[in-house]
């Protein structure tokens, strides 16, 4: 049914300030892409504007659009035209006054073959999501795609192992995250490093406790819509593999698209070797449920 | 109630053929991590022998005792001359028939403060674990010891973010996981690296996902008790901080004792740093209990 090999592509892209010109870039990236062999093209989060969370400003809200609407319509020809898969972060506005931080699973037939609204969302300084974003309340979910079964989750996602164990059980062979995260400048040469490498490490662990691919595509560039000092953010996209081995990996600073083939046999033959999914206690973890257990 | 810094070590030590000298070595590695200020103090798993799971043997059952237990007892008077907690694995015999592979905390006072059955117990060549022990019934927990509050969960344990977190939601601010793990040589070359990778970044990963340390006592050392090629058992036992990074980290292949300061209010800190507990989805993690969700 599917292939035995998938080419698959991480979009590492700056945004600027005008949503249209972000939107055509990612749209030749993935063409781009698609002509080296991407079967899957994954855009990092929000690609569409600067991340406009850095402040709390009741303007912003008009960046956003419904899903389907016409971004993902226009995704939708430039998948049919690529024979790719596309997963295209997107402001959503669902009504007046309820916003999502959503992604878009594209189909290779142009088709919207499902949505995922982010649902672990931050407030941190500068980034101040749960001003602009409701949780989402779709679950964690995975697609049969016409090139394999994958799962998506959304940036503060992933620190978070029941997110990724939850989309692995329904059946995802790759976990994608849409992901803008960076450095605070001040904060950067005391913690930059252990605040990238937690990210990294937490993403491949996922990879490791569900057998499965991992592929995070996080955006590049410094950006200060808001004044100050701004993010600057780490780009570092990666793909790893069932035993959280990077297999491909983007650079700090620099647009570029991060490619790697996922052999979707080595999940069944890495499971068998590596058997956590077997010895679940699933008679044992009540508890999960409660915010602490005191 | 408990100090502002602790120093806590590990004791990664070769297993001999015979129990009793075992025994006493650890007893003397405990004296010595003590002696050099080590407040809580961890043996690997199993130390009482060499890792007799690697065949099927009914007479290894020989090996198995009660806790409490002599063990236990002479244990709890190394702890109360030393005023150090020990938690120290056990081959538990719990009656005829029904053995665990347990640990025992014992307080800084000799007294037994708890016990933790091991939850999650393999089957792998050379690891044929569910022909000994029995699932743990007793759960996943934390126990406030003189010294600070700590959990236990044990080497297969580790593979599984939800051990990690059930501790942490309980209240365990540094999660010790006794080992014993190493590579088939035949195996090493092709695999080796991988694998202690991954063993080495999962752990880390649950420091990161709970704000917690983690520190994971393994032994030392080649054993082949049933013939064979043996198991080498690759040391590396470490402790690593709430964000990941490893503090102190121990060799491949020498018997040592690896210490690190723990300061019990960095776990405070960091989590309202990194405030990953807060924004868990516990309205939306029901699947978890399943095998699959199919």
């Amino acid at each position: 049914m599917t292939e035995r090999k998938s080419t698959i592509a991480l979009i590492q892209m700056r945004c600027g300030p005008e949503p249209e010109k972000n939107f055509t870039r990612a749209t030749e990236f993935i063409r781009e892409a698609a002509a080296q062999g991407a079967k899957i093209v994954c855009l990092p989060e929000l690609f569409r504007s600067q991340y406009f969370c850095q402040a709390e400003d009741h303007k912003n809200f008009d960046l956003a659009e419904e899903v389907p609407g016409k971004s993902t319509a226009a995704l939708g020809d430039v998948a049919r035209k690529t024979g790719a898969v596309i997963i295209a972060s997107v402001f959503e506005k669902r009504s007046a006054g309820v916003y999502h931080d959503s992604a878009a699973i594209i189909d290779a037939d142009g088709g919207l073959l499902g949505k995922y609204r982010k649902m672990h969302v931050p407030d941190d300084p500068l980034y101040h999501e749960k001003f602009y974003f409701a949780p989402g309340d779709l679950g964690f979910q995975a697609w049969q795609t016409t090139h394999g079964k994958i799962g998506v989750c959304v940036c503060w996602d992933q620190w978070y192992p029941e997110a990724a164990r939850l989309t692995a059980l329904r059946g995802a062979e790759i976990i994608f995250y849409p992901t803008a995260i960076g450095w605070h400048p001040s904060e950067k040469k005391e913690f930059g490093l252990a605040q990238h490498s937690a990210w990294e490490t937490i993403q491949r662990s996922h990879a490791i406790a569900n057998g499965c691919y991992v592929a995070a595509a996080n955006r590049v560039g410094h950006e200060a819509p808001a004044g100050g000092d701004g993010i600057e953010f780490w780009g570092q996209s990666f793909i790893c593999g069932p035993d959280g081995k990077i297999i491909a990996k983007g650079s700090v600073d620099r647009e570029e698209i991060v490619t790697a083939d996922v052999e979707w046999d080595r999940v069944n033959e890495h499971r068998t070797h590596w058997p956590f999914l077997r010895d679940r206690r699933v008679d044992a973890y009540a508890g999960l449920e409660k915010r602490m257990i005191d």
